[in-house]
C-alpha cells in the first residue's frame, strides 16, 4: 500500500494531500475552497466531538445554536474585529433567483435584494453579544458560558484540505463574567481544557502560551494558544482561547447591575477548535504507509481478517473469533470481522494500515489448529502471534500502549527539534538546515517581530507559559529580554 | 406561573410562542426569520440527535458533511427541483467587504463580485450528487448510505420559531442504491424509524404515508411522510423519506458499471427530519402551565427541591436524599437538586413546571422527620408523598408510566377528531367546528386537490399506509376512488 502514498521525505506537503484522499478522510469540493467531509474522516471529527463536548459539560457550559447570517452592520462595531475579518467574508446581497428570461437556467433576481446585506459567520462575537445584550441585566444573570458547534466561513485565498479551508467546522464558546478576573480565569481553565484533550486524546503534546500582540485574535486583549509540533517541525496553532475584556460588551452595550446597583460592562471569553485538529492529528502521527490514530480517537480500534480458504474455514474462524469480539465489545473496544469476500488479507492488512486501525488482528487455519491469533500494531508494524486465551487482556493493554507510544514517540520528536538560540545569524541558518521550534530573546515589539517574518517566514507561536524568566537579548536587536518565546514557521 | 402564559383556548398561537420564549427553549433574532437556540431548547435538540443518530448507525447509514454552498449551476439541472427551491435562495455574491469610503462602517467591495453565486443550501441534493458522481464507479461502491446533520436555508416570508424559521437545523439523509427496488425499500425503511422515534421517543402517535404528487419534494418520484396531529388539531409534516428514482443521477450523470458490466444510472433517496420536531414535541402535550416533555427527551428528568428554614436544615435534606440521587444516577435518570438560595421553593414548582421537567421531589422538614419526599408529576399535575426508603423504584416506573401516558393522551386526542366524511358540505362544516384530521375519498386529481385547498386551506396530508381499499366517492367531484386519503389544515 506504501506505494499510493508519496512518502514524506520525497515531498511532505503531497504526502498529506494524499493521505487526506486515500485514507478516504476529505476531498476537494466544487466549491472554491471547500471540501467534502468524508465518512471515515467525519467519524474521527465524531469522536474529537463527543469528547470535547464532554469536557465542555463538566467544566458547565451549556450547547446553544445562533444565526450563520450576520448583518453587515454588526461588524462595524468592534473595531479590530471588523478589520481582522472585513477582507474574507462570504456576503449574502439577495433571497431569490429566478428563471433566465435568455434561457440560461436561472438568475440571481434583481429584485430581491436585501436592504442590508449579511455575512456567513467567520465567528460569532457580534450575533452572540448582540442576543446576550437581551439575557443579562443584573449580576444574577453572570455567568453565560455557552458554547456553539457549527460552519464557519472565512474566504481564505490559499486552502489546504483541514488546514485552511474557506468553510470548516469548530466549536465557539462564547462566555460572559461579572468581573475580570472571572474571565481570565475562564480563558485560561479552557485552555487547559484543549491542552488536555490534545495530549491525552489525540496523543500531541502542545505547548500553552500567551500570543503576541499581533497575532492576537480580533478584538481580544489576550489570545491563550495551544502549538503543536507537525512532523516536518512546523507549528499547528491547534486552539485559542481568547479574553476578550469589554471590548464586545461596550460594542453592543451590553452592562450589569452589580451586586452594589451599579451598571457595569460584562467581560467576556471566546475559543475554540475547529476541523484543522484533524490536520493537527493526521501530521502528528501518520506515516508513509498512511493513517496512524490513537486508540481514543480511532472509529476502528481493532480489525479481525480471517485467512480462509474455504466457506466453511471461514466460518470456523467466526465460530472462533466471536468470543473474543463479544468481549472487547463488553471492555468498550469497537471491533468488525472483515468478511468481505471481494477483498484479499493482503488487500486487507494494507488498508486497515491506511486507515490507521490500531490494531489488526488475523486468523488462518493454522491458528485455529494451533488456537493462536497474529496480533499487529499499527504504530510499530509489529506483529506476533499469541494464543487466543486471554488475548483479549493483551489487546485491551496494547491500545493503552499504543495511545502512550505514540504520545512518546511525538513528544521525543519535539523535543529533538527544540532548540534555544541567541544569534539570529544561527537562528537564520539551523531554520532552514534542522528546522522546528526555537526559543529566543525577543525585545517584544511589532517591528523586531514583523523583521522576522518577513525575513525568514518564521513567527513568534506564543510567549510559553512555562518560559522561565530569564535575562537575555534580543537576538535581532539587541535589546533587553526576560524571556524567550517560542518561533517557529507554522501552518 | 400559568399566569405568565397566554392559555391555549385564548390564543393557541399566541400560547405556543409565550411558551417558546418563556421556557427558554428559543428566541427571534436580530436577522430576518431566524432564530437563537437557547440552552435548553438546544438540549432537547440534542437529545433528539442523539437518539436519531444512534438509529441511523444501526440501519448502517455513517455521517459525512458536504459544503454549505451549491454552485447557482446546479440547481438549474434538476428542472423540479430548482422549481421548488429558487423563490427562496439565500444568494451569496460577494467574498470581501471594505472600509466605507465615505466613512458609514463597511461595504461590500464591488471589486470582490463572484464568478458564479453561490447559493446557502436549502437541501444539499445538488452538490451531494455532483460528488456521489466521483464516488461511484461499479456496483461494488454502492449502496451509499450518508447522512448530514446541518444547518440549512429557505427564504421563506412567514416565520414562526422551530416551525417554519429561514435558517434550520436538520439531518439530510442521502443513499445511492444499484436498484430501484433497494431504494423504495430504504426510503421505506427510513420513514419507519421517523414513525419509531415519533412514536417512542416523542410520545407522538404518527400516521404514515404517501404524499401526493402536488405535494412532493422538489425532485422526488415519491414523498413519504410523516404527520403528527397538534392539540389544536391542526396537521404538522414531522418527517419525510423521498425515493428520487434515477431523477439526481441523471441530472448530474451518476452511472455504475453493474455486474454485467452493463452502465446504468443509479437510483437515489433522501430523507429528513428538522428543529421543526422541536414545533411538534411542544405542541403534542404541553398545557397552560408549560412545557409537558416525554421523560426519554427531556434534558433534567427529576429535579429535587428543598424545603427549609436554615442552612442545617438545608443540608440535613441534602444529605438525606444523596442517597437517592445516586440510586437515579445509577439508573442512568438525571437529576438535580435546586439548592439555589435566590429563589421560594413556589416560584421552583412553577418553574419546574413551565420547563416540562417529568418528576418534581420536594422534602421539608416533616418529611425529614417522617422519613418521606413528595412525588409530583407534570403530566398530570398530581402529587403524593411517600416513603423515601424505596422510593427510587417508584420514580423509575413513574417516568416510564409518564411516557406511555402521554402518548395515550396524544393518541386518544386525535382518534376523537379522525372523522370520516363523505359529503364536501359537511367536511367544510366539520372543518370549522370540529377541526382535526378527515378521512375522504378524493379522485386523485391535482386540480380537485387545489380546489380543496383554496376554498378550505385544507391539504392533503397523505395517503395512509394502512388505508382499506374501499370503493368510494370524490367527496368533491363524484369520480370514483379506491381509497381514503387524510386532509388537515396543517402547520
Amino acid at each position: 500500500m506504501a506505494k499510493f502514498l508519496t512518502s514524506r521525505e520525497e515531498n511532505y506537503s503531497q504526502w498529506y494531500n494524499d493521505l487526506v484522499v486515500k485514507a478516504g478522510l476529505a476531498e476537494n469540493s466544487a466549491v472554491r475552497g471547500c471540501m467534502v467531509i468524508k465518512p471515515y474522516g467525519y467519524a474521527i471529527w465524531e469522536k474529537m466531538q463527543q469528547q470535547l463536548d464532554k469536557m465542555f459539560k463538566e467544566t458547565g457550559h451549556s450547547n446553544a445554536y445562533f444565526p450563520l447570517l450576520i448583518p453587515k452592520s454588526f461588524f462595524s462595531k468592534e473595531a479590530d474585529h471588523v478589520e481582522g475579518f472585513a477582507k474574507e467574508c462570504a456576503v449574502v446581497t439577495h433571497y431569490r433567483l429566478k428563471n433566465d428570461p435568455n434561457g440560461g437556467g436561472v438568475v440571481v433576481d434583481p429584485a430581491a435584494k436585501l436592504e442590508e446585506e449579511y455575512i456567513i459567520r467567520p465567528t460569532s462575537e457580534t450575533i452572540i453579544w448582540n442576543t446576550y445584550k437581551n439575557w443579562i441585566q443584573s449580576y444574577r444573570d453572570l455567568p453565560i458560558l455557552c458554547n456553539q458547534w457549527a460552519n464557519v466561513m472565512r474566504w481564505e485565498m490559499r486552502t489546504r484540505m483541514f488546514l485552511r479551508t474557506a468553510e470548516f467546522l469548530w466549536q465557539e464558546g462564547h462566555t460572559a463574567h461579572a468581573t475580570r478576573e472571572e474571565a481570565v480565569e475562564e480563558a485560561q481553565k479552557m485552555i487547559r481544557v484543549y491542552a488536555e484533550f490534545a495530549e491525552k486524546w489525540m496523543a500531541m503534546p502542545v505547548i500553552m502560551g500567551h500570543k503576541s500582540e499581533t497575532e492576537r485574535f480580533a478584538g481580544a486583549l489576550d489570545t491563550l494558544t495551544i502549538e503543536a509540533m507537525m512532523q516536518d517541525g512546523k507549528a499547528l496553532q491547534s486552539g485559542t482561547s481568547h479574553f476578550l475584556g469589554q471590548n464586545f460588551a461596550k460594542a453592543f452595550d451590553v452592562q450589569f447591575a452589580t451586586k452594589e446597583g451599579k451598571q457595569e460592562y460584562v467581560w467576556a471569553t471566546s475559543w475554540g477548535v475547529s476541523t484543522r485538529l484533524m490536520g493537527a492529528l493526521i501530521m502528528s502521527h501518520s506515516d508513509d504507509n498512511g493513517l496512524v490514530l490513537p486508540p481514543k480517537l480511532a472509529p476502528l480500534q481493532v480489525a479481525i481478517v480471517p485467512i480462509y480458504k474455504s466457506l466453511e474455514g471461514l466460518e470456523k474462524i467466526r465460530k472462533t473469533v466471536s468470543g473474543l469480539m463479544d468481549k472487547l465489545k463488553a471492555a468498550g473496544i469497537s471491533v468488525k470481522f472483515d468478511d468481505r469476500d471481494t477483498q484479499k488479507p493482503g488487500w486487507k492488512f494494507a488498508d486497515y494500515e491506511l486507515k490507521g486501525v490500531p490494531v489488526r488482528l488475523a486468523m488462518g487455519e493454522r491458528d485455529l489448529e494451533n488456537g493462536t491469533i497474529e496480533v499487529a500494531r499499527r504504530d510499530t508494524l509489529t506483529k506476533e502471534t499469541l494464543p487466543l486465551e486471554g488475548v483479549e487482556q493483551h489487546i485491551e493493554t496494547l491500545l493503552e500502549e499504543i495511545q502512550e507510544n505514540i504520545y512518546k514517540l511525538a513528544l521525543e520528536r519535539r523535543s529533538k527539534l527544540i532548540t534555544k538560540v541567541d544569534s539570529y545569524e544561527e537562528f537564520k541558518t539551523l531554520l532552514d538546515t534542522k528546522g522546528g521550534f526555537f526559543l529566543c530573546h525577543w525585545d517584544g515589539t511589532p517591528e523586531t517581530e514583523e523583521l522576522i517574518k518577513n525575513e525568514t517566514k518564521a513567527t513568534i507561536r506564543c510567549i510559553p507559559f512555562d518560559a522561565p524568566e530569564e535575562e537575555g537579548k534580543c537576538m535581532v536587536t539587541g535589546k533587553p529580554s526576560h524571556k524567550r518565546v517560542l518561533i517557529a514557521r507554522a501552518y
